[in-house]
């Protein structure tokens, strides 16, 4: 018996769509509306523009966005606390993965009570959740369709995840227009995130057929198009295909769950806190990759055509390096070919976030096993 | 503004997921449920196999089957007598594309009262309807996932088509086991719906990226496993790609809507009521690709491939023919390259035919513009 499971919010995509935004939150019954966002999207105008369609669709708003880039417990213990005392009755996010995973977590506190740790790790929120619409102003996460939500435990200085069907969101608005005020680095850094998405559900263990389709559609459209987002923001083509991209990938993770290389991030994010996740993917994706490889080897062939390589004729070895070849072309081509002790990891902290790693979530569907002399070494390749 | 929506059920895939159809149905809420099938599946003991599940669940159950294949306006008001009267409050269809639509119209005017012509064309289903959860038994009308339920009107001798975003069933259950005992016939005909699902999806106006991947997912599918189910019900591997053929052919279809061929075939349906939905596809589709050729012939290059075709070096127009030449050729494999006069129609029916083709709500978005004569014509050719 193997049955897999997927889920999808509804869609809305397209430029202009954030003009959908009001209706989409009134349909699914709100009448007070809680907008969590952060200062970079506020500054970008986008949450004026989100709150003029929310109000003309006669709901009212309360903004919270003291939210800061791989969010915190302690965020969102505020925002709880804003979320219940201003009496709304629905969340919608703008923003990228920060502001999202925020709004899930207050979501879920808000209505399930306890703490985040409570709801570590998979299928663990019992109590339904209030409507949730969110609008990503970054091609990178892919929260607005995934069942995560990512958070720093700033305890244990780690990143939790948080997976459950109930985290899916009501509505997904994917609004191309919303990426063209992303700085460079900020562009280079999500779309690594994509990237990285793309490739790990694509070799998970729970990866399904529904979930390939859209897997290699993201690695396909990261191949064809984050180069051209770097160099020129307004690149409105570019723009909409990592829209896409972003959005592929996370219907992809979100159902086939990830790997190696997102074990490993969320140990590093955690401790960093400043490092944007996607710079630390670029750093360790390609040796995960190099690892895995054995294991799947048809698989990374696939990988190998999809971001744009000439496999035919080739054995599925041959094939994937290739696929690690274009992998590291494409991190290089865009800057973040960086090692982690140049993102600020010691190579004294390895030992800890390694034994952290092997308690991480994605390790479980990550196609070869790790043992945690094999993941200290990654760690050490990626330094 | 080019925005486009995209809605999907939770879906359940995979060999024995039937098994999950009580914990489905109790999840939703669910404690009386109305049990939609017809007298086919319940002797294949597919029936029985949900009860047991259900019962399992807790759930108490009625079932209701006077059903017929293209499911009638008479058969859903007898079905809504009968979910009012046993205190129901969720539907599950166990069956093909008619115990669906069946359940979905039952559920309509159950919690929205009135009649089903109320509710005829593109969202005008107001007031939520109760859950529901489908598992089908064919690969043919992917209504466990479409915003469609299809019923014929008795009095106009036509089927109409229910369109909105409301009849997304809740969970969607996909086992490919339940495709075992659909004899050959019944496996070539709705196999055809597939591939006709497929193709119209993906040239229609309404296309997206999103549901172009489905679309050509589901024609490769067909292609490479249509003929094998007919010729041996029990190639499980075969099933399981029809399953999931007939799953994206369904998402793309819901999502993009059909064309020329669907409006054509819900008028035939409806005059000769014993005729499979997918036999009739079969007459029309190769003359409807003929004619929307010219709108789209890049379209069609990619359909071909998807069919199998070898299209490098060829100009589009000519790889559109492989995809006519292809399609043709399956069909005759599959032992349904009939007319419609074959089939039962007369000429003297087709000037009424055309004329109700020209209000269906399908028509609006196949690729090319279509007059009255345009469409008299191509029933003429289909004969």
């Amino acid at each position: 018996m193997n049955i897999s499971k997927f889920v999808s919010p509804e869609i809305i995509f397209g430029r202009g769509s954030l003009s959908q935004i009001g209706e989409s939150a009134a349909r699914l019954g709100a009448s007070r509306v809680f907008l969590v966002s952060d200062p970079g999207v506020i500054a970008a105008g986008w949450v004026d523009r989100a709150l003029h369609y929310l109000n003309a669709a006669g709901l009212a708003t309360e903004t919270f966005s003291a939210i800061t880039t791989n969010p915190k417990d302690i965020e969102v213990t505020e925002g709880v606390e804003r979320y219940l005392a201003s009496g709304c009755d629905a969340l919608v996010a703008v923003g990228g993965g920060s502001p999202t995973d925020v709004a899930k977590a207050v979501a879920i506190l808000a209505s399930n009570g306890g703490r985040l740790t409570d709801y570590e790790g998979i299928n663990k929120i019992t109590r339904p959740l209030p409507p949730m619409v969110i609008a990503p102003t970054t091609a990178g996460a892919g929260s607005e369709v995934s069942q995560f939500t990512v958070v720093v435990d700033t305890r244990r200085k780690l990143k939790m995840s948080i997976i459950s069907r109930s985290l899916v969101p009501d509505i997904a608005i994917v609004d191309p227009e919303l990426l063209q005020t992303k700085d460079p680095q900020l562009a280079a850094a999500t779309g690594i995130d994509v990237l990285t998405h793309g490739i790990e559900s694509y070799v998970s263990l729970a990866a399904t057929p529904l979930t390939d389709i859209h897997a290699l559609q993201a690695i396909r459209l990261c191949a064809q198009n984050l180069r051209r987002v770097v160099v020129n923001r307004s690149d409105m083509e570019a723009n909409t295909h990592m829209a896409m991209a972003s959005m592929s990938a996370g219907l992809a993770f979100s159902n086939a769950i990830l790997g190696a290389t997102h074990a490993m991030t969320h140990q590093v994010d955690g401790l960093l806190l400043d490092q944007h996740h996607g710079e630390t993917n670029a750093s360790i994706l390609p040796h995960v990759m190099a690892f895995n490889m054995a294991a799947c080897p048809q698989r990374f062939r696939e990988v190998a055509a999809a971001l744009g390589e000439e496999v035919s004729g080739l054995s599925a070895e041959e094939a994937a390096l290739l696929a690690i070849a274009a992998t590291r072309r494409l991190i290089a081509d865009i800057g973040l070919d960086l090692g982690l002790a140049e993102l600020g990891l010691r190579s004294t902290d390895i030992p800890l976030l390694s034994r952290n790693a092997m308690k991480d979530a994605c390790l479980v569907t990550n196609p070869r096993d790790a043992t945690l002399a094999e993941i200290e070494d990654l760690f050490r390749q990626a330094m």
